[in-house]
């Protein structure tokens, strides 16, 4: 444009600058977290004298982190008031179902920033050149992780439900296997929604603990059954109707998931039904933004994982002998299900 | 609205999931500032193979590094070519007089992260748990601020040299005093557009080494003095016609900034002009962000300072004997100038 006499606005360094400083938002959503600023708004403490005194902090701290939470669009002010909005209400008062705030302990991970902090690193090498997360079993990450996340999953969970119903339910006693099941949401709410269902739970030992409480306080636990071990490992048995793999696909490359789809598909009966979740970016790459974002946190966390794009997931599906595959956008969630079929 | 029976969109997660992945932004950032990625396309590397020779990574970590960018509106694609915004060629091709890239290191130094890493401790506190960086003068930390900030101040300095120029330019030798210099640059440019004015900086005796380099560099040092110390106990000497109170204020509280401004206007000739540039936030303290957002900052790092109002300003000149105090804004920068005049 300016090439062609029209001038552009004057450079400006605004967007870098938020860029370079987006760090501290992070650190000051979780300091709120922490002091259970959210919780005391939503038990009637609204002014910096009230929140001081409900959170035991100083006045002027919590002052200046109110009115940064305010400009976050966290909180809103008026006049010297603050107020939760409707979603910090919903996600962030610790009473509630939806609460987020133990999500904050999994995805601000020292590992995950020291991870990030070795980006230009592993930019060079081409896989992290710090922790690979993904390859320790055993790592307590992932108890938090199972344990922060599940709030999170309840669209997604009640979308493959709904999906699995008509395939499902007819059925006598349908078995689906539930891959990495983490907090073990997605099974339990299979199992909740098609009471005839059997759930096979695949994930470490340690964060199987956590799905089972789970089964246990849905009433499902008869239901639930679980397969300690590694899912590239672990025997999964056969007979399956539907098999889920959840928020897993991501950590390894093509080949390796490959093999695990494979030795799903060994496992399942004729017309089972496969459904993945993931973050799958567009085939450009760049949008939708959460979604393509996610991408880097593989690069930085994983050996050779990554956001992969529908024709990616298909290819991986089609190569392991399934059809049909198709997506499933979650929207306003940033991922997607793909759906196939064992033929 | 929801009780008045007209129902808000529903709950939406992506805000807070957002703001707590947001410090994953800065990390991806400063990686391809390291690889120097933006150089290399502003030299002709424009696709992935030609990016990962240039910058001697791997492709895989190229390609994810460089959606990033595009998501984060630091990069633009088309197709499979990268190329910078207007913003990115002007800000972070590291052969252009305003490169940012080593800003970064003083906006992501581990010490600004490890202090926001305790931020609810701070807040309990209402003073920085953390290490004080205001109160330490030999840190190299400045040097790097000194170093990595100076592109950022160009157009602070020529609205400050503006306003000083009909005040000193018919005077034969006016004195400037340059507090808390840095970089040098607000008393450089001062001294470049009055030829007769004679620049006093102070600063701790190493920034001040970069200062002088500066002043060098611009064929300005005859006239650029160095008075080092702390600028709360080093001799000005008098009989100055204009003082900079550049970024320095917001890291203590009003008293402390009185006294100083006290010693400033002992030294000064009547009808001398003060000069201060601060992140100034509206009397709501909420906007406009950049500014409002900086006060958490000074939470973090400091015992006791600030992002200041204006009125809370124009109070610090007035109560240290300063009078007609005005505000100049520097839009587009998120910066403020407040001049006053010793009577």
């Amino acid at each position: 444009m300016a090439a062609q006499g029209k001038p552009g606005p004057p450079p400006n360094p605004l967007k870098i600058f938020e860029t370079a400083r987006a760090y501290q938002l992070s650190y000051i959503m979780r300091a709120a977290v922490e002091l259970d600023v959210f919780t005391a708004i939503a038990k009637g403490s609204h002014t910096v004298a009230e929140l001081a005194k409900a959170c035991q902090a100083s006045e002027r701290g919590v002052r200046i982190l109110c009115d940064s939470l305010t400009v976050m669009g966290i909180l809103s002010k008026q006049g010297k008031v603050y107020s939760l909005t409707p979603d910090s209400a919903f996600f962030l008062d610790s009473r509630s179902p939806a609460y987020l705030g133990k999500a904050f302990k999994f995805m601000l991970h020292p590992r995950n920033l020291e991870n990030l902090q070795g980006l230009a690193e592993t930019v060079r090498r081409g896989s992290t050149a710090g922790n690979d997360a993904a390859f320790a079993p055993e790592d307590p990450i992932w108890v938090d992780f199972a344990r922060g996340m599940a709030p999170l999953t309840v669209s997604a969970a009640q979308e493959i439900a709904k999906i699995l119903q008509p395939e499902l339910a007819g059925k006598p006693a349908p078995k689906v296997l539930d891959v990495a099941a983490g907090h073990g949401t997605f099974g339990i709410t299979v199992a909740q929604q098609i009471p005839s269902a059997q759930i096979y739970a695949v994930d470490w030992a340690n964060v199987l603990a956590v799905a089972k409480e789970n089964a246990q306080a849905q009433g499902i636990s008869d239901r639930h059954h679980l397969l300690p071990g590694s899912a590239f490992d672990v025997d999964f048995g056969s007979g399956y109707d539907a098999a889920l793999v959840t928020n897993f696909l991501h950590h390894f490359d093509p080949a390796t998931n490959e093999s695990l789809l494979k030795k799903i598909h060994k496992a399942m009966n004729p017309g089972g039904q496969l459904i993945i979740l993931e973050f799958v970016p567009n085939e450009d790459r760049i949008s939708p933004p959460a979604a393509a974002l996610f991408s880097v946190i593989m690069l930085s966390n994983t050996l050779a994982g990554d956001a992969y794009t529908f024709a990616e997931l298909e290819k991986m599906c089609r190569n392991s002998g399934f059809d049909r595959a198709r997506a499933v956008p979650l929207d306003p969630t940033p991922q997607t299900l793909v759906v196939a079929r064992r033929p």
